[in-house]
């Protein structure tokens, strides 16, 4: 059967979690659940489509991943399933898919829940969805398809004669700070050649294998495990110690 | 299998609630164990008996939830299991399970541990209590009944006179202040006229169908997924800015 | 199949925990994967040791335990996986397992990870190697038997003369202080004799039974569920009210 994840800004504390939970071992008792994280912060989109695009690579292809953040649809949005990368996705039309992917989704469904209103929908609908999907269910009749979604802009990292410009996008709990900028992008535009990476008022001017290679306390730059460019410091939070801000820029001077 | 859920005050930092799974994994390899909650406040009867109240109900009938909050038994508390509304509920008794039931329950079964002494009892003793429920043993077997628990007085809603009162009882995570007011209780006191609820300074005249209604920083007032009377923000910590506190008062002046 | 526990220092919030429990569900799709902690303060090996040290027991003969914290291999260190008490250990030679075993563990073996570098070693090595393990693979396939591991020095609890002396080493989430000294060693110091407990500026001269001997409020000293002796306050925080440090000493006077 296929695992069923589940992301939220429900927090760890409150009983919501479990009541997801509870919902779809209700109707599927051998249902795996996989918690990804349920500490996004309060409604934040960035930040859930950062953690889940992350997350969601390492599990098997046909998972299913509930996404609950800001999740109670309003007048302008709909409780929909996205298939992409073959994994599927369940969540609110938000915003949020459009921070996920680069590409229209190979398919969206928009659920049926015609003329009903939920405030917790990660219980009273994205449940039942996991579970008719994980079930062996078909994605087509879960009701019918989108061809929009709703636009979320985020900044994207740019190269443009010999210059890369990129801002801080996350910042994770050991203190380091993630840039939009990626392994890709930056071979493209340095193709070997010498470069100064430039924020606030550092300046770094190599790319370390891992945070082993600064002595404690210094800042260093280096390829994350999802291939995203971080700055970090060994043992240290460059977050509080360089003044790092979200959406501050970071620029590479290809030389 | 039955489903084994856990409730605590014993967070997630130490290795308590690890043990607590490792031992019931040890006499049954293959429970299911959900976490409830591992970050209720520490002692605190009131909000356990909030969130298992809300949380159980999305489970099948069956399980067994663990509740160890204030855990250790004393000269006056002793363990025992609570089987009510199909479910099974294995804890001290604290006063926990007053707060949980307004009716006295199906049936209770005090523990036999008798002549010994347990610091850690929700290893020692909830956990091999749930593997033998959950493999199949029978209440009846475990203990002998008891026909009191020991009772906390927790404040009721009222309705006399055109005036509903109540108070808050808990604030989530998102920031939202629930009250013991349901939802019954109002429609029976309001029977369709007009209403005014009042807390602190503000005036509340209508009920929402969703946190959506509000513009964002507006206050409103919503029925939750629990059937309380919540006091939210839409995107805002009403705790915070309106100044609401534990067991501070709210009324509903009937028009 | 076994189960495999996971204790990191990769906090709840990030995409980490996830990825490597879905490494492992990719390789293995009905492994059970039962988290111990994911809050050790950053690269904080005693803590990690304490904390697994105290966790793992509870779990079956066979378990494996994946222990990220302070995982990066630098120049120094390397990957291993430990057996001991029946039980296989998977991280890095840090120090973590000296401060783990008394003694040197039964079977030492680094893990063939030669030429690569890793910066998620958690996701990219100890999951394949836990996957391995649990799926029937043989410890001796999995690298070359090593025959020393990285001190790491602990301070040990002494008995001279009637005198024990040890130090604080963990504060638990209710602020109860745990010591280094067992029970094991108060016994053969004290041999029923009478006692003085003393530290900052407290003196306890008997041993509870249970948290709930002291009235709300006073300090009391005893065995924990670890067997470790520990000063704790009935429902109150002994770390914040009587200003014990890490590391700070107690003493036992044998009168």
């Amino acid at each position: 059967m296929a695992i069923i994840t589940f992301t939220s800004d429900l927090g760890l504390k409150d009983y919501y979690v479990s009541a997801v939970k509870g919902a779809i071992y209700s109707q599927l008792p051998n249902a795996q659940i996989i918690d990804i994280s349920h500490l996004i912060s309060t409604h934040n989109l960035l930040e859930a489509a950062y953690i889940v695009k992350n997350a969601y690579i390492n599990f098997p292809k046909g998972s299913i991943h509930i996404i609950s953040v800001k999740a109670e649809a309003d007048t302008t949005s709909s409780y929909v399933i996205v298939k992409a990368d073959g994994h599927y996705f369940i969540g609110t039309d938000n915003g949020l898919f459009s921070l996920m992917f680069n590409e229209f989704p190979e398919k969206v469904i928009q659920l049926n829940t015609v003329g009903k209103f939920f405030t917790f929908p990660s219980r009273d609908v994205f449940a039942k969805a996991a579970c008719f999907l994980a079930d062996g269910g078909n994605i087509d009749n879960m009701g019918s398809p989108k061809t929009e979604l709703l636009q979320r802009i985020a900044f994207k990292a740019s190269l443009i004669n010999d210059l890369i410009k990129g801002v801080f996008i996350y910042f994770d709990s050991f203190g380091n700070a993630v840039t939009n900028i990626d392994k890709n992008l930056f071979e493209l535009g340095t193709k070997g050649r010498n470069f100064e990476i430039l924020f606030n008022n550092y300046k770094i001017t190599r790319i370390s294998k891992g945070y082993f290679e600064a002595r404690e306390g210094d800042v260093l730059a280096l390829f994350n495990a999802s291939g995203h460019l971080e700055i970090a410091m060994n043992q240290g939070n460059v977050f509080e110690l360089c003044g790092i801000r979200l959406n501050s820029s970071i620029t590479i001077n290809i030389l």
